[in-house]
């Protein structure tokens, strides 16, 4: 039975090891060394599906989890990827993206119109201000609003984009899902009509038009 | 007592509205009318720090989740913020960013020179494939990566540029909020020296010179 | 404050009542007046799908529930359901097939002649020995297994079937439902090839040919 | 430690094949290779008579459970067993009766005196509308009915009524039950007046007169 | 909020009242004003049989309970009632025994031989060495051992002892009840031979020839 | 993995194996092979006190025990103990006697003459009208009640009677302990003052002169 | 539903207020206004003992818990007390001593004459090394140990100290208790021998002769 | 399997032994060999800070736990560690303090003005009644009451003061440790400002002017 001291000096030393593992860069990685792009959808529940803890209560973690409207490669995510892979020990990534989404509900054109009908100049806007170095060509609004024909293909492209990005290292592992709203189950990207067919996986099902192309 | 015929029409009934609910835009909201911009870290639990429940594994979802690496304003958050906010019914913006993070761990040149050591040319990327017409100025690159010198800093001028973009509506309440990894707890983003002095909240404290300019 | 002699009494009088349901016909019905026909497979959890307990270890007891191969009308399930609508004070029929029934999965010739091949007559056969009275006609056999071409279909005229019956009271309120295996959901039955489509309700799906005409 | 990718790939071809059992035939079997057959009664509860899981919320599936009217051989159950024992790996039978029968409580003439009275011509019925290849030999309807004047001669009748019968392969086990319903206990079916005389096992107890030949 | 020193007083109190409920006589009664006759048998679980807490580990206790071989009157019994009902507030007063009861598996002469065979004198023995005031007269020693016919006619004719021995109030309600070892349910006593015979009520059913006269 | 069947046969057996233990004589005894004699007050609580289950209400059952006013050698304690000891397997004798004892709050001569008061004869009573061949001499009425001077006296003689007694087989484990109401332990009967002072242990205690002579 | 915003600001306010309470002086009191003074042994459980929450994991906190050697009054014990009393908001004094303390198991002369034969010269000692200008007079270090005679003397007399003492407010309430160890319940303290007895309450009891004079 | 009375024996064996154990000295220690200084304060949980038990409602107990207002070293506390350390088997001292801690609150000059105003002469105070050989010098009042200018510095004087007593043996293990209120989580004492700076660990943030000497 060692000294309460010695007990005291360890689980202090741990949790501040555990609270500053940034410092370690690529020694100091989440559980998995997992990075997890995924829809910000709150009928998406990361934990449930995908078996993991993304960031738990009382300690631990176990991968950096990136969501946006879609879940779909942005020079945000791509950003945020090469980071974790880069510099922070990440050896994998999972894209998760899911029927019934949003990004399938309207067409980015009429999605832009609105803004115009608001008198918003979709042509001449400062996205992220706080960048103004980066810049979007006129005319590309509605193609950068992201909006989607269809999940799996959309979903497929996403992890082609990845796999093959000179930004994320070459051994790094990457998978796509697509979590069924209407099921709560996980499956892989298909182009099996049949097995897509009953959930919400294109546009065409909320009465959407084709949308500008991005993931065609 | 009715018959379980209704009663087996109203449960699939109510759980086909909740599925589908992003056909009905902004009468489809999430529980809290609620987007939530947050850091990618495992060391971040949303639903602790917010005491809310983003994604349920059993039906409702409070809140859209935004995670990048982070928890900062880029051209995607204003995309997502913007689609939520203007069509699917969200009143309100809550920002978490938090102490340790991993953005204030390098320096944003370090890192394009780590890119470049490896032959990559950071002035001639196609940062998003699926984007072309997206465009990141010549040296603007290690901005773009968005590493910060103070993230109270950066928390507040995150709440004020979605406070003044053209594309989030006026109405939109927003919040900013920083976490505290070393005690766990949420607090709100302060100048208050004392208050911050023994978390890490500064890139000085991580050994890091001043960044290129964004968040300054 | 009673006796507790009284309190014996109520407590053994109550068990007696409730153990000898049968004997007051009508006047001791289960305890949700209903009678269930539902599939004989291990997938279909009645009691979850229906969201009551049907016969629970402490008592109670919400339905009858007769169950065979398929949840199909026959004379059986004719009998059984006359008996309760009857004599026992039922007032519900429910009736649930499901996804990926294994009547699904053959042809109902090729059954009947792998019994052939083991030399069995199935054109001389006393199915019930019991009840020698009841006789199939010859060539008949093969529609008698009762295999599906469609479980939507076969669950649709299975509910009509019983609406119709002589035997069955016109005031019984009858609905129909198929539970799917791949979701673990209840639905209604449904012509809606997309909305069956990525689950396997037909016996073209198992590779089956056209089945001797019974629910078509 | 494996990849996500390749835990996700495992995970869904599981439930996959679980959902998919009916189509390996005789290789995909339920969880004990069990057939029930029972009484469709509510106060017969098959999970703790049996100390199995007929059918789990969480996958699984220990029995394909057949139940009717009595718990009797039919010419349904024998359809139903000869399909899952032939053609879907069943290798045992159990069958299971119950004391306070409501197949005890009234004579067959009776009811059926009770349809005519009300004008329906039990000698000229379409049983099952779906096959009428199926014929009830006129004045047989009393004894189709099943009602029983003892549930122990009835079970064990019934168990050899399966162990001979040409449908039923011949290794197939076959054991025959009689649950209690005044004091829950699972017990065989006896002869022996003295184990049985103060359930109610016999239509007499029920004050009902020798029924129509069937189980005698 | 009244002060600690209050809520201590208090506290202390109550349990040195509880402690000492005796010292109150028929003012300091049990919780049920209760006394319970029963056999010592380890099958009959008096706590589950009567649905009462006869001794709590926590305080409260809500009866005086004797029990001895068969739960049977002796002058113990009388005497330890007399004690309750008299002078500590008992008002009730509730008998079981119970069915496979081990005085029923032997016949009193026979047991009487055994140790006569062991050179004991059973016509000249001191029962109770502490009491020598007390005599059994000579060859009363076999219907002293109190073994039973029928635990039925026993039950009751202990119900009528106590209701007619003038050492116990008029007033105090006398019940008597069988707990059925096979069943584990309690009945009332009963002379119907149907609702006895599955269970073993007399010695008859241990091949045990007639007792010496006490409760016939 | 065995059938069902199997099972089911195995299940049944046991039950009633345990059902019918005392037809096996010495051969079918309690758990621990113990009896327990035990006062009847519900302050008393055994199981908590020895440690033990004597009656569980799934199965089982450690002891056979007897409970009395007092806890005290009678005629009848020495009858169920002499049962248990020759005839159904018990090995062990544990007697509990308490603090606080309704037998220590009065004197024997007063509640004497509490009967006479009412007119009932004390001298001529048929204690035990069952059996009228047990006698009292005249004038032990107040002796026969059994009231205690001293607990811990009262418990060592309670113990040497047993191990003492003719009709107790000589290799019978005897102990006696005392349960302290006041603090719910348990403890060797002691002469020891100290260690018996703050509890009350004696009939001076509840202001009670010198009982008539039975445990001095 | 308000904002998540607000409920935020009030959740970090609310924390904010509890880890200050001490600011607000006699405004930010203990939940109880409640000073514990109390025997620092290992066998006393405060919280069970006075049914409290001392200091609870999840904020809250009773009561200010004062223990030393004994829980005795000392200069640092009214020093305590005079801070919460005076400046904290305390309104109410409760003093807990124990039985079988360690206090009462040697003579303080002896425990002198211990650390003499090591060569420490007590009469020399600067006992606080922080605080020179508290003296002790020569000859006065065994009276200073605190040894007791009898536990229930010394409560009795620190009730009364603090009752008197002049840094004590008069409105203050005070009351003391002795937790007796043995029986792990609380009584006040007694100076009647009988409820004391059977507890070690004295140096007597541990054969330790009459201390030097500072309780009695 | 032993008797009942060998258990019996051997659980009241155990317990009297813990209940005594002060009575065995240094080889009757407490479960760690602990003894704990810390302060009084409700927001400071000794066993979560500590991950011990200090006194458990089930028998155990880890530490003699001395608490006062501080947790600073006393006369008192020397006394207590004194005890403990050569006389009751004791080998560590973990001393705790806190932040937020009341004795930074106010400057005790003030206090003792505030006493002063109220007419007490603090120059002629007898502290402790039952000790008046113990005097405190003319002056030294302030000082006496032991606020502190920094918690830090005061919990590391501690530590010394305590490693260098002549009466606590030189081979105790002592160590220091600062409980944070604001984190709720346990560190060293460290001198590090920014470690410090944003729990108040001073009175100056108290706003409070230099104390009295005794810790600087």
């Amino acid at each position: 039975m060692g000294t309460l001291k010695k007990k005291l000096e360890a689980r202090t030393t741990d949790f501040d090891h555990w609270a500053s593992r940034r410092r370690y860069g690529a020694d100091g990685p989440n559980n998995l060394r997992l990075w997890v792009l995924a829809c910000m959808d709150e009928r998406l529940p990361i934990d449930e599906a995908l078996g993991i803890h993304v960031d738990t209560p009382v300690g631990g973690g176990d991968a950096h989890c990136f969501r946006n409207a879609g879940g779909i490669v942005t020079d945000d995510a791509i950003r945020s990827a090469m980071l974790t892979c880069n510099f922070f020990g990440t050896k994998e990534i999972v894209i998760v993206q899911h029927t019934q989404c949003g990004m399938l509900s309207a067409n980015a054109a009429d999605l832009e119109q609105a803004f115009r009908d608001k008198g918003i100049d979709t042509d001449n806007l400062n996205l992220d201000p706080t960048l103004p170095e980066q810049k979007l060509e006129k005319g590309a609004f509605a193609k950068w609003i992201g909006m989607m024909d269809d999940v799996d293909e959309t979903c497929i492209k996403t992890v082609d984009t990845f796999k093959n990005h000179p930004l994320i290292p070459d051994d790094v592992i990457v998978s796509g899902w697509i979590w069924e709203v209407e099921t709560r189950r996980l499956r892989p990207p298909t182009q099996d009509q049949e097995k897509r067919a009953r959930t919400d996986t294109t546009a065409k099902q909320f009465g959407v038009s084709k949308q500008p192309p991005r993931w065609a």
